[in-house]
């Protein structure tokens, strides 16, 4: 049914109710009439032929051809010496922007009615690194790496997305008052990006201010970039604002491509009983969907799913609702 | 007016407010007849013989006697070179657990009305272990050090905190999935003190799940333990969830004695005008009343202040209201 001009994506549908929910979205997707090609892959390790477990090689140059993906969650192998495969793709693809969007709901009242940040995670280094030792017994360090390559890059892709999406504001998140070198190097390169963004405000804030400020009053922020550990938990944290990770879509900008991703469990306990909410993954779609300059179709299902959340009547037991994943899927699709 | 025999307490006014609030503390501590003397003294830094500024002897020597102290909040000197007096003084007191009891007050009304948490942070080493290198122009690196010795001590105090004050429940909060060695030491040694307090119910949860979790439903949470940085983002986001820094308590326990203070600021821009609130220096001071064994006093001085705060006829700027400094602090005494 798709025309052959059709820009082809790549679609990981993960495990656990990832498989439902990727339907979900490719449902919503057909009834939008988006002219995307869907390329499914899987990304479940295989040995390769030096004994380790990698990445397929039909996985990985899928998502190098299409330089576009969209991702649902993925389990982590369990057993020792196993690395979580959602950094696995980040290192593969070059992933170095991480970012997470988080606006109150309409339809979904949370004690919060006025988020509307979005978290830009440096998401190759950091407390991420994978370096370890253990000096002697009993005596560990764990390696926090910056560069100034790297915190150049999420920098200004932190003020290019503001200016893009009339952002008013960036403030840079760091405790260089403690680990004055690292972030010291980060928060440096961050300053001198905001030197040519003259345009977007710019401020700097300690990472516990942040944390407690946004708790008490989420509108003081807006645009905010930070090294890869903080933005772990600010994302998460600001998630919990506006109702959880079932809510909030992800992107991860890479130098050759971006991957889009829902950042939620894959809920074993759930998965193929037609409960999982797709919201989180469609939203990463959506966003997806404006990277590849795809507005109307991102606008148009955006506005469905919004308005299916804010009437309440088809919503998954996450929500507090008794709908199936496919009524609340089939009712976004009727909008369309 | 005091006994002979009272106990001497090391008191730090701090900068800024410091001294207003440390007044406070003491008066009130008077009008309840507090059987301590003060001992105040100042740790501004001064030039030693080395050359190198450090904590004037006198202030080290009366903490070390004294064994207890309280200290208002302290201006860091500006400049290069000059690490945060506070930081100094944990690492001169060996000050290894810090805690930080949050609890929705009755009389101040936020979003959250069910905070009851206890934040035990380790104080010592993690990422705050300054040791940072420029391994090459652009390329720098920070180091989170963990070790047993004072992993398995924070943990031991944060069960024997955990039993004195019948609490249910310890956390240990970590990123064992990313920094597998360094949490994951951290998390083996609570993992194994939790085994020698059968009658404490133990859990391990991500940061960014306890992040998450704790701005959507707080009462999840009892006491949790945690490495260093964790713990100061961790606290100052409780601190926001039951109305901020000015509020909240904090302790830190040493090796040779005890520390407590307020974590706010030096307030610059109020301080002199009689405009501060002393309440979380006096919940401090109450907090080193039970340490100190002096119960009955802490619990005559901890309701008063709630009392007063819930009233709400006389609180200070921060809280919304009109008095000053020196109308609560005599409210709280007169009802003493
Ligand atoms: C699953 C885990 C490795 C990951 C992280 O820590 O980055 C997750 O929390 C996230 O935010 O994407
Ligand atoms: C002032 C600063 C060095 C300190 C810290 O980072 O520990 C503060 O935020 C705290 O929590 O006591």
């Amino acid at each position: 049914a798709y025309s052959s001009g059709a820009k082809k994506v790549t679609l990981i549908p993960g495990d656990g109710i990832g498989p439902e929910i990727s339907a979900a979205v490719q449902k919503i997707f057909t009834a939008a009439n988006v002219p995307i090609e869907w390329e499914a892959v899987d990304v479940t390790p295989v040995r390769g032929a030096d004994g380790k477990f990698g990445i397929p090689q039909a996985a990985i140059d899928s998502v190098n051809t299409n330089k576009i993906g969209l991702k649902g969650p993925l389990m982590t192998p369990v057993g020792k010496g196993h690395r979580s495969l959602n950094l696995a793709l980040r290192k593969e693809f070059n992933l170095y922007a991480n970012v997470r969007p988080c606006r109150s709901l309409e339809g979904y009242k949370t004690l919060y009615d006025n988020v509307d940040v979005v978290t830009i995670r440096e998401n190759t280094e950091g407390e991420y690194s994978g370096i370890e030792h253990e000096i002697v017994d009993g005596v560990v360090q764990s390696i926090k790496l910056i560069t100034e390559e790297a915190s150049k890059r999420v920098a200004e892709y932190a003020f290019q997305y503001a200016k893009n999406n009339n952002r008013k504001k960036v403030t840079v998140v760091h405790k260089a008052n403690i680990m004055r070198m690292s972030d010291g190097l980060f928060l440096r390169c961050v300053r001198d990006m905001a030197q040519k963004f003259p345009e977007i405000q710019f401020e700097e804030r300690y990472l516990d201010t942040v944390c407690l400020n946004m708790v008490q009053n989420p509108g003081k922020y807006d645009v905010l970039v930070m090294p890869n550990l903080y933005g772990d938990i600010l994302s998460d944290m600001c998630a919990g604002l506006v109702g959880g990770l079932g809510l909030t879509p992800s992107g991860n900008m890479g130098l050759n491509g971006a991957l889009f991703e829902s950042v939620h469990g894959t809920a074993p306990d759930i998965a193929g009983k037609d409960l999982a909410n797709p919201t989180a993954l469609l939203l990463s779609a959506v966003m997806m969907l404006r990277h590849m300059e795809l507005n109307q179709y991102a606008d148009k299902i955006e506005r469905a799913a919004f308005e299916t959340i804010k009437e309440s009547k088809y919503l998954t037991g996450d929500l507090g609702g008794r709908a199936k994943c496919s009524e609340f899927t089939n009712e976004i699709c009727s909008k369309l």
